[in-house]
C-alpha cells in the first residue's frame, strides 16, 4: 500500500505548458455530452435538455490527508470520488471532471503524475470525463481542488424528507474512520521506532475504505429497479449525525435515529473496541463513508428492505420532535454533529449489527 | 486601496456549518439556468439545450497574490473575474460559479466574508450566479479555487484561426503587470523604511488593472454588432506573447505581430520607462491582463478596425512560418513565451502608440 517512485523530473524542466502536455496525453473522452475536453479556456457540453449538476471539493495536506501513509495515485482516486459522490447523492450521474493541483517544490513530476494517474483510474471507472485543470506552484503542501459536473432528470435534494419517511442507508458505516485511526497509530508506532513494520495485515478493507473509497454508483439503479423513488438524499462525508442533521434541517423534520440500526462492518466493530470507543461512534462522527443516506416513503418498506445493500436506520419526525439517536437500551438523546460527547465514554459492547459487510 | 480591519471573529467561533450559513447568506439568484443554488450535495442548472461551458483556476498566496498589499475583496473579485474572462474566451456568457477556499487560522471569519464580498461583487457585475462553494482549513496560507459555469451558442476555439486572419486583441496591455511592478517596488520601499508612506499617486488605473481587473463583457456584441465572427479566442492571462503562441500551435499556423500595433496605455508606457524596460515587454510577457485576443477573417477588416476597443496587431501565416515579434526598427525574431529574453536589454523609447487608453 505504500507505494515507492524510482524517478525524479523537476517541474521546472518541463515549463507550465510541458508539465500541462505530459499530464493531460492520452486523457479519453467517453461521455456523448462532452463536446470539447483539455485544451482551451473551458471545456464545452451539451447536455441536451437533461439538468445539469455542478459540485466541488477541496483536498488540503495536513487538513484531510497526510502524506507519510496516504499514497498520492489513491489521493487522486479518492478527491474524484468524493466529487463523484456528491453527483450520485443528487439522484444524478457523473460526467465531467476538472482539477486544480497545487504543489510546492518538493513534489516532482513523477509525484503530479502519480496523482492525475489516480484521477484518471477513477474517472475511467465511473464513466467520467476529465475535461480540464490547472496546475500551479504552492510555496507550502498540496493541495487539490476538484469540480464535477453531471446529469439528472430527477434531482433529489437534502430538502425532501416528510414526517414518517423511512430513513435509509446504503452499506456500512464507519469503515473509513476506524482505517484513519489504524494508520494514524501506525504512523505514531513508526516514529517511535523506525525499525518496525506497520502492522497493518486482517484490515484491508479498513483500509481501503479510508484510502481508496469508492462512491455508491448501484444503488440508483437499485431503487429504480425496485420502483423506490428517494425523497431525500445526501452523502456521508463528515459522518452520520452531520448528515442526518443537514437532512433535518433542509427537510424541516425531526428524526429517530437507532443505534441497533447503524450497519456496521465486523472489523469496525473489532477495531474500535480495541481503541475502546463505541463503534457507533466511528459511524456517527467519523465520515468519509461517502455512502448515501436518504429517505423513502412508507410504502416502500418492503422494497427497500428486500435490497441487501440498504438498510434501514430510522425514521422521520415531526419538526417539533428533535432529530434523535436512540440507543440500544432505549435511552432517547439529541443527536449532534460531534455525536463524540454522548458516545465517547460508553463502553464498546458485543455488536450484534457488526455483520452487514460490504465489499466493493 | 489598502483596507482596515476592525473585528476579529474566530473562525473556529462559528464552526463549519455555522461559518457556511454566515458566508452564504444573502446569496442572489439572477440566471434563468439557475434551478439550485447553495445549499445541497450540487448545484442544479438547467441549460434548455444551449453548450455549456465550464473552466476553473487556481489562486495561491505568495504565487499569484501578495497579501500585503492586495485586499481581500479585490482578491475575491479577482479569482472571480479571471475565471469569468475564460467564459468570454469562449464566446460565452458566464452564468454560474462555485469557490473552494483553504485558509489558515492567521485569518478571521472578517477575512472570508471580505473575500466572498469581492466574488459576490463580482457575480453581481457579470450577473452570475454564485452557486456552490467548499471552505476548509489550510496548515498554511491562502488558497482559492472557483470554477465557473457559462453558455453558447457557438464557442470560439482557440484552434479556429487561418493563414491571413487578423490577429486582434481588446483594450491596452501591460497594465497588469507594470501595476504589480509598481507595488513591488512600494513593498521594498516600506520594508526598508517603514514609516514612508507608498507613493502610489496617478498611477490608479495600472493598480486597478492588477488589483481589480475586469472581463471584456462588452467585445461579444460589440463584434456581433458589426457582423463580425471570430476564428479563434483566447484571453490573455499569462502574457500576449504566450497566448498567441497557444492560438499558432492549436490552429497549425504561424502569425506576424507587429510591435508598434501592441496597444499600451500612456501610464503604462511612462512608468515602463521608469522601470528601465521596454513597454512593449509589459504586454508580451506580463501577462493578467485579460483581455481578449482573437482572430478575424481578412474580409472583417474595416469592420473591426471601426470598432475603437479593439486593436489589430498582426496576421496570421503559414505554419512554415514561425510566430515572429516584427520589432519597431523591422527587424523579424521568433516570438517566445517567455519574450523577456529578446526585449529586456533594450533602452526604452517614446511609444507613439501609448494613447489607446481604456478606462472601465
Amino acid at each position: 500500500m505504500f507505494e515507492k517512485r524510482n524517478t525524479r523530473t523537476e517541474i521546472s524542466s518541463l515549463g507550465e505548458f510541458g508539465l500541462i502536455k505530459r499530464l493531460t496525453k492520452d486523457i479519453p473522452i467517453n461521455n456523448p455530452s462532452t463536446v470539447k475536453g483539455i485544451g482551451d479556456d473551458a471545456a464545452v457540453m451539451d447536455f441536451k435538455g437533461r439538468l445539469v449538476l455542478s459540485s466541488q471539493d477541496l483536498l488540503v495536506e495536513g487538513v484531510h490527508f497526510d502524506l507519510t501513509y496516504f499514497p498520492l495515485k489513491h489521493l487522486g482516486y479518492k478527491a474524484a470520488v468524493v466529487n463523484i459522490s456528491d453527483i450520485y447523492a443528487m439522484n444524478g450521474v457523473p460526467t465531467q471532471l476538472t482539477a486544480g493541483i497545487a504543489v510546492s517544490n518538493r513534489f516532482a513530476v513523477e509525484a503530479l503524475e502519480e496523482i492525475y494517474d489516480g484521477m484518471k483510474l477513477a474517472c475511467k471507472k465511473y464513466n467520467v470525463d476529465f475535461v480540464g485543470g490547472d496546475t500551479t506552484a504552492s510555496p507550502h503542501g498540496l493541495f487539490l481542488s476538484v469540480s464535477i459536473l453531471g446529469e439528472t432528470e430527477n434531482p433529489v435534494y437534502r430538502s425532501g424528507a416528510k414526517e414518517n419517511d423511512l430513513l435509509c442507508v446504503s452499506g456500512d458505516l464507519g469503515g473509513a474512520y476506524m482505517g484513519l485511526l489504524l494508520l494514524e497509530r501506525e504512523k505514531q508506532a513508526y516514529k517511535a521506532n523506525p525499525d518496525m513494520q506497520p502492522d497493518l495485515s486482517g484490515y484491508d478493507y479498513l483500509l481501503e475504505r479510508q484510502l481508496k473509497p469508492e462512491a455508491r454508483a448501484d444503488i440508483q439503479k437499485l431503487l429504480h429497479d425496485a420502483g423506490v423513488k428517494p425523497t431525500a438524499m445526501i452523502d456521508i462525508s463528515d459522518g452520520l449525525a452531520s448528515e442526518i442533521l443537514h437532512l433535518c434541517t433542509e427537510s424541516k423534520t425531526g428524526c429517530n435515529l437507532y443505534e441497533e440500526k447503524i450497519p456496521l462492518d465486523i472489523k469496525t466493530g473489532e477495531l474500535a473496541k480495541e481503541f475502546n470507543i463505541a463503534p457507533a461512534v466511528a459511524a456517527l462522527s467519523g465520515g468519509e463513508d461517502y455512502e448515501l443516506l436518504f429517505t423513502v416513503d412508507q410504502k416502500d418498506y418492503e422494497a427497500v428492505k428486500a435490497i441487501a445493500e440498504i438498510s434501514i436506520i430510522g425514521h422521520m419526525t415531526d419538526i417539533g420532535n428533535s432529530a434523535n439517536l436512540v440507543s440500544k437500551d432505549g435511552v432517547v438523546a439529541p443527536l449532534t454533529a460531534q455525536g463524540w460527547d454522548a458516545l465517547l465514554n460508553k463502553e464498546p459492547q458485543d455488536n450484534n449489527n457488526a455483520d452487514n459487510k460490504n465489499e466493493e
